[in-house]
């Protein structure tokens, strides 16, 4: 219950990595499998999208990000953000940006945060807020409605923003809001989301995320920023060759609502716990538990899984892809176990 | 009202300006100005500090920070510090680093601040927050005591933290805590500040800020950095005795008085006009009248003054070193006539 | 000798300064001084253009090359230029930008040098040439004619490249080459310059330098760079006074022309001196003679200049704009005494 | 003959990749293999280095030098180097620092390279060098023998600065050197060498670099660092699992060899054409040909290529590890024909 990052890679996308080495390919990207890849991306999406392969996640964001931003821009984005907690300061780094952070109890950004931001257009003093980042689904387990992407999408659009979607579990979010490309597209290029982090490690790939523009001038630099971000994988293909796996069937909707399913059998096998404060069911893959120090040591000693807030006793319990019933019917039974102690 | 900033410079200083155009002088702070402004600074402190000269405020607080930050660091500060809202991104840019920011009412940091931000270091996946950056006075007029200082410092370098002042309004904090060399020492030095921002331009300069390294060590590299932040005079000579007059006499404290003195007038002359809500004397420098906004446009349009929280019709009334009583009672009656609108 | 940077400022200067002290102004460049300083500009090259003050040299620089690189750019220059040697590596910190250096006997780009760099521009390996920077008059004292920065222009242009002119002894140039706002024009707007640099620090100001866009559309985003970057002044009028007083009347050319007459007295008095390797008058303000190392010791203990290319014992005689004859031939008979050692 | 990257990875280590996909690991490095990766690079090295993993090549450069650099640095390097020319200004854009490089026809450094340069050291103006940067095997496929190495880190730490070798194609050197850990160690961690960035990729991995700590002070920050740049893989494990295989047996040096062996078959098969300017073996695995346009755009557009130096019609043939006496074969016999064109 680590982590999605603790599980390995699909069986199917690890053979078609193996399958992609059979031959010489050309580097950087000018190969058959990132051709194909790209195409898929089309495809899933309906329409003729930009797409490219980056190592990470981090990278990901902060490409996308780099895509986007002026000098002096900023980004809006919650004060839980995966760019604004969780990647070491990379944003500020590489993209000498400030991320405008707004305080948010359920991880989701609202057209208000928009509102009571924009002022500082046109204010020398300050950094411009120039881009609006949310992630699905969020980092507390949360998800945006189509209809709220896309109100979120129409007020920065009307005051000349810009909206990146970090899309780490992208995979989760599609899978709880529908399960298809039609569900998919709902809420990213529908909803009016300019550029997209996709997520394709914690969907179940061995390595590679893809950045795909919506809106495609934004792409006009991006392989040279790729590249200058430490991001351009000579050997491309076996990224590509993953996320044709994943895509060309219906792999990434299933492995994400595997997760899904899984945190939710947790919910329902713990919620008697009245200790843990579970009052309602994840909507995607993971469950935030109270648990005291001493039976969070005994259970973290047992199986590990993450802090979340430490001072107030709160941990993450995060299910993978390749999480299956009996594991989760065993770790419940360790809850019980440890919450006797 | 408008800022302090709108102020000239004092005439003994601009006087000190063209005395140290005489002659020829080695460049670069190579020269007797700069020298004897530095002693000013080491008998003030009543101790041997390093002190270097900047242009501008926002050049000494990034090099102040740059002096102290490493790779993957963060500044720990209130999400009104001046390096966080009026800096257009320098700090991100420059230093590349993320600024923590914390919510603060009156604008200023708390030990607990610092203690809720500490279990980010030693995670790879934090900026590991390594320095703590105070306003004094704050960007609300508010003060912090010599006592609360010192608790902030003593928390700080228990976890390994380093503490910063930016001292942009340090003459009116100095003015208002006693107004004399001790004073000024109990708030900073003595308190366990390691770097100071030593504000001029808003004290009466035509232009100049200094850097003072309290922790010595941390100045290694000031120089170096200095130019490489586009912050190194080459004619030092004209900031440093620019200093030397602000120093070698009480002009410092004086002008920081006058300034608190004209804000307080103004709090006496306005505070009966309840719809102001001011309810307490300034501790400093500014006021934040309430005013409807019919009332507010007239009175901007006579005499410019900045907004401060638009949305709940809040503006910032600034006197400066130069403000005198006579100034207080027209704009004071100007008020007057437009709350009657 | 030592530089044009230990001059003081021309008095004229240093009074407009105190003039412009009489009275409250806004802060951040919204006063009439600003206003007036524009007009001048706009006068002195026959056209609108738009003119933003900063602090310093590599402010301006700095300043001006962020309006002009996108992410992933690079700067062609010469591998003497100020900005590649001089500037303690700001251009890479700031702008994140690559300086893409040329050799340069006489401190000079070519055309040819721009077109052999052009290639690397699409292929995402490679940082992308976008920018020329020259430096007139260069760090040699060599000066590019007018034809030449046309010629330089046209190549960059038609190759997609911008041109940005380093200035910081434009004065020295501009008297040197017609000493009229005609012959500047001729060597900057005309001949296709697209951002100047547009010293003012080295011409006799107490402080302050300029951004002149020729091509306006580049200094959209420039007030917000400007304060990102450290290089906004809040008394703006201070430096904007100073340009009036070096632009209304014809100082600029004077002050430069001074410099110049006096380097080339200096020449006069020492071209005798074969050991010097003297063997052409100085274009502008600077001579570089060959020394042997007990002769420099003494002279430079007697007056300092600096050295220039120690192992070669080539050292950099520098006149400033306030030298006057007796100070030559005071120096050249102390050049004489040093010799015979 | 495209390059190195074309190729893809070894079977062994695929199948060590999907080994390693059994189970759960903990993330980010907290896994078995990356231990026992870790244990074979001491092993290896014959002492305790510190290694951690990165994606890619330039990662791992940028990684290595941001664990060595100050503010106000920069890093000393041919004008050839990877770092300076292929890495799209990625040192500049997230270093900030200054590349500080020198004019080489082999592409390798001189310690008089180092000396012509520490003059710069202590000068506040200039950026201050503090890293020499050295490739082995170097862009133009040459070496550094291990005497020549031992040197460069002599003078160097003489001055002060330390060194970085980055050893994208450090398999082809090893194998050329003497294909034993001994002289691997030689080379670099015996000739003094402080970190070392150790070629995965283009040794025969899908995807992933090492870099090696040998003087292990400059690894305190280094995962915090790691993860600020982009550089972390969350699933390690796969990295590691790689680098156990290459690492485990003598593949390591076995497949540089090949790569080494092929280029010397290419050059005895086409040293004979004359107008190719072959006049001396490969030292690991390119050769430099000199082709007329119509001959080269014929055999590139049966066999793609690099140009190299295009104005001056060369051309680069990098032979990778998979490469067999059959491909030399066939490859030799279309430049024959394509030579008659």
């Amino acid at each position: 219950m680590a982590s999605d990052n603790a599980a390995g890679a699909h069986p199917d996308i690890v053979q078609a990595l193996v399958r992609a080495n059979a031959d010489h390919a050309l580097a950087y990207g000018q190969d058959v499998y990132t051709e194909q890849a790209r195409q898929l991306f089309n495809d899933l999406f309906g329409r003729q999208v930009r797409t490219e392969f980056v190592y990470g996640g981090t990278g990901a964001n902060v490409l996308a990000l780099a895509c986007m931003l002026k000098p002096a821009d900023s980004v809006v984005c919650t004060e839980m953000a995966h760019i604004a907690v969780d990647e070491a300061g990379a944003p500020e780094r590489i993209l000498g940006a400030k991320l405008q952070t707004r305080p948010s109890p359920d991880a989701k950004l609202t057209p208000q945060d928009i509102l009571d931001v924009v002022h500082l257009r046109g204010n020398i003093h300050h950094a411009q807020p120039a881009v609006v980042s949310i992630t699905q689904a969020t980092e507390l387990g949360t998800l945006y409605s189509a209809g709220e992407v896309r109100e979120i999408c129409a007020v920065a659009h009307q005051h000349g923003l810009l909206v990146h979607m970090d899309g780490a579990r992208l995979a989760n979010a599609a899978a709880a809001l529908g399960a298809s490309p039609q569900a998919l597209r709902s809420f990213t290029v529908d909803a009016g989301v300019d550029v997209l982090s996709f997520g394709g490690t914690k969907a179940g790939l061995v390595f590679g995320e893809a950045v795909v523009f919506f809106n495609t001038g934004l792409g006009d630099r991006v392989e040279n920023i790729r590249k200058q971000i430490t991001q351009l994988h000579s050997k491309m293909r076996f990224i590509s060759a993953q996320y044709i796996e994943l895509l060309r069937t219906d792999l990434f909707f299933k492995l994400g609502g595997q997760a899904n399913a899984m945190a939710l059998a947790l919910y329902e096998k713990t919620r008697h716990h009245e200790s843990l404060g579970l009052h309602a069911p994840p909507a995607v893959n993971s469950l935030f538990p109270t648990i005291q120090p001493r039976a969070a040591q005994a259970l973290q000693d047992w199986a590990f899984f993450w802090d979340w807030d430490a001072p107030n006793h709160k941990y993450r319990w995060m299910t993978a892809w390749d999480v299956k019933s009996q594991d989760i019917d065993t770790f419940a039974e360790a809850v019980s176990q440890a919450l006797k102690i």
